[in-house]
């Protein structure tokens, strides 16, 4: 059984409940995966055993002394549950070892800072005695950014550090701490009648910072761009100072230094607070529409011809290819109905037909203009209009899918997310070329969609399935995910759109940004981390 | 008289013509600045003798064989006229400098390279030979960035290095040389069937290196975005090395380190190509209107509300102040007419009133949609609708007010811009202020408008007037100039929003930035160029 000092109580996504795997979802991966009911009835590597650290606390009594001093005693912890709570993300890999009850980087210690300052005296302090700092927010990164292999201390950002400091209404902005959770941050803004207008799939478990840190993408960021576009300026700590910028709509005063802790990763300092732009909340003007079209090229054809219309832009924007179509089709009940035989029979076939959805807001003669054109365009490309529902039933279950990873791996299967940015030049290349890559491994499955959309491109985001190798789960993962990154990227596709680098993705830094460029960000890094101590040991490629 | 070889040659704008001051400006000059029919009859340091440097080249004959043997004879030039030409670009203490018959910061030879390989080889060789490289394009640089105060080589990207690479019309991108021109570059687009949408005032004599390179805005910037805002990729040989980025739409690798190079203003290497986003070109769908306020609160508050609707944007936005009204209402001919006496009697009073004008782009029932919103908002704020034809009038004359400026020093007075980005919280009080300081100059004359607008805030571009005091022109200019720079910092502007900063407000950057920030900009630097040969001497307070 699970108890909340277990690996599984850590390693399970958000609110730790016990996912399902539903009727209609279960009848497909008995398909897809040739299980059993028997397979149901079982949990691979479970997980349930309590934690207990193999390393011990580094930090010298005094050290400890020093963090407790500044913070509080009981905001420095130290026991085993802790230091395996804050010793990695969400990543794969990472819940693989949990589920083998490994924790191979732990930090030392986490530590809550209450204060700006308390964080300039901590970082202050760890670079004098060289002990690492990993900034941490909701751990749910997925590329393996929060991760202490070389000690030191977790900084908890999200105990403290986590209000709202200022709604500026003339502005349109808000002055928020780093470490607090999405959930908190938009109740207070739709109180105020705004938006933060950042719904990532992680919004209910991640935070400001992190969303920063990561360069993140909401599931709207069509319309409202992504969080590196909603910034107006910080306030960070690093080694070498604390940078705080101004909240000017725009400059020409060299170049945009502070942006670079936009996708830093917590590997340059401790962002502690940030002004971002917000957006007016009218949840009742969105004018949303689902579309399917008959092939995925046609989709993407229609897609590319609506953001490029300089017609207005949709928020949420999106298309499943097929695979991810015909999964859907079939675990909501759809697949075989009475509307189901009608749509074969207008030729949108299982297994090349494409869902598309739509949903513009803004203000409200607004959001119906546009959708308006949208679905002349839709139309225009061979799209059929589907109605509204789909899009309010995804819109409603946006947050869970994240939820299904842990039931698949009970039942050993392997279930990972990449993602990619591409031009519209190279999108079907890319895409083609993942899916013929997952299709030469027996039982494996791909489903990918499209869901942030630009003039010159979009990205592509590709989940994938398959049964694992018992006994060698973590070298069959990890061959296989490295052969799916170097297809995308050999096929045009940038190493992430909006998940980040970590440590997961860092080995391919190099090969695909240049030399140049990786040394230019060794250099900003030397600069303002000059003793290493910055989230260290192998994030973004750096060391 | 004026030869081609004279001062006043090289510092007049433009295409070189005489301008002359039409009637009712004249009126107006006169009127402001007590000057009498006497006056037009003379010009005040005329700068007609022919150009004379006092400093010699100081390359080794090795050194000039170099360049020539890299880029051919005909592409190294080290007359004193051609010295001269690229000595700087139109900041008014360096057109006061020629007029004066002053050359202070001539490089040593101009060096026009016909490839990107051939800048490699040259940057490579002036970074061992520890020879400065002032990279240059159209030479309209306000703010004092295009000047060699050390020597060295100008690298002339105009005379080669100007062509389109490649339209891209699946991306909606075109890639292109540094040197370039504008009207060039839209014309190759149109022919294609798109706009680059950058249209700033030096249009006609900048290149797309200086655009990227100061960080320019165009005129329809609040719809299309800022040069930054357009930048998809580029290519850039800095003393490091190569930097090519690749054409992603968006990512989350790392920083975007290449963004250093939008406002670098050549400190950091030679951009020699990028790719813009470009926009589909439909001149006969522009929506446009142009509309009177009371007084210029009201006009910012419905400007400020028509930006944060969420209804889709203006391209062209722009306020004149009370003051740029009167002029532009004087110098017009409409000043007392009918229909003059028709807006005062409406309580539309000339010293308090202000004209808005807007112009929506991009698909024709989008432009018209959005621009029903925006006159609905407009009546809203108490802004009366006055037709369509101010903007076409001002449309028509968008590039010529540049040329302005040499007959008016041919009169004596002094007249020079600022500009500055701010947030709407701080707009009323720079906008304030700065009119407080000039009013304290007798005979000075002050006129601001808005033209860039964003959600949180706009910029304020400042055109001031005043006579000179003859016999110490620069010294009463310095320091007039420097108490209004000073006066927009205090009140809460930036240093600049699209013009750049120079070597003319580079003593402010530290000051205002921190001393955290300039030292990162100075880490990068020297990373770059480690030996400082690209731009020294002062650009952006680095050195």
């Amino acid at each position: 059984m699970e108890h909340e000092n277990s690996y599984r109580h850590l390693l399970k996504w958000g609110d730790k409940r016990e996912e399902t795997v539903g009727h209609h979802m279960a009848g497909v991966i008995k398909e897809k995966f040739g299980l059993t009911d028997d397979d149901f009835g079982r949990k691979h590597l479970p997980g349930t055993e309590p934690v207990k650290l193999e390393k011990p606390s580094m930090l010298k009594p005094a050290q400890v002394e020093f963090f407790k001093s500044i913070s509080g005693d009981e905001n420095v912890l130290a026991d085993d549950l802790s230091r395996a709570r804050f010793s990695c993300g969400k990543f794969y890999g990472e819940l693989l070892d949990m589920r083998l009850g490994l924790v191979p980087d732990p930090p030392d210690a986490v530590v809550a800072p209450r204060t700006h300052e308390e964080v300039v005296r901590i970082v202050e302090y760890c670079s004098r005695e060289l002990i690492a700092v990993v900034p941490a927010g909701g751990l749910s990164s997925v590329t393996g950014a929060v991760r202490s292999p070389r000690g030191g201390i977790a900084l908890d950002l999200t105990r403290h550090l986590n209000r709202v400091l200022t709604v500026n209404k003339i502005n349109k902005t808000v002055t928020v701490q780093a470490g607090m959770y999405g959930p908190a941050l938009e109740e207070e803004l739709n109180r105020q009648g705004y938006s933060c207008g950042h719904f990532p799939q992680s919004f209910e478990y991640s935070t400001v910072g992190g969303w920063i840190s990561a360069r993140g993408a909401g599931q709207a960021s069509t319309g409202y761009g992504k969080i590196e576009d909603m910034l107006v300026s910080l306030k960070a700590v690093t080694p070498a100072g604390v940078l705080e910028t101004k909240d000017y709509p725009r400059t020409a005063q060299g170049w945009d230094l502070f942006r670079v802790f936009a996708g830093a990763e917590g590997t340059l300092g401790v962002i502690t607070e940030a002004t971002l732009h917000i957006f007016n909340y009218g949840p009742e003007n969105t004018a949303s529409a689902a579309f399917i079209f008959r092939s995925f090229e046609a989709a993407v054809d229609a897609m590319r011809r609506i953001i490029q219309s300089e017609c207005g832009k949709p928020h949420l924007f999106r298309i499943s290819d097929p695979d991810e179509t015909d999964i859907a089709f079939r675990t909501s009940g759809f697949d075989g109905t009475m509307a189901d035989r009608v749509l074969q029979m207008l030729g949108f076939k299982a297994g090349s037909r494409c869902l598309m959805f739509v949903a513009v807001e803004g203000e409200k003669d607004y959001a119906h203009f546009v959708l308006k054109k949208i679905k002349k365009k839709a139309r225009a490309g061979k799209g059929m209009y589907i109605g509204t529902s789909p899009v309010k039933k995804w819109l409603e279950q946006r947050y869970s899918s994240a939820y299904m990873r842990d039931p698949l791996m009970d039942l050993g299967i392997m279930t990972d997310t990449l993602e990619t940015a591409v031009t519209w030049e190279n999108l079907l290349k890319v895409w083609k070329a993942a899916h013929e890559y997952v299709a030469k491994r027996p039982k494996a499955f791909l489903m990918i969609h499209i869901s942030h959309v630009y003039e010159n491109g979009a990205n592509l985001y590709f989940t994938f399935l398959s049964p694992m190798e018992k006994g060698n789960e973590k070298n069959d993962f990890a061959a296989f995910h490295r052969g799916l990154v170097e297809t995308i990227l050999s096929y045009g596709g940038s190493i992430s759109h909006h998940h980040g680098v970590g440590r997961v993705l860092a080995p391919w830094m190099e090969g695909h940004l240049g030399k140049s460029s990786m040394e230019l960000l060794r250099a900003v890094k030397r600069h303002l981390d000059p003793n290493n101590i910055m989230n260290p040991g192998g994030t973004l490629g750096l060391s």
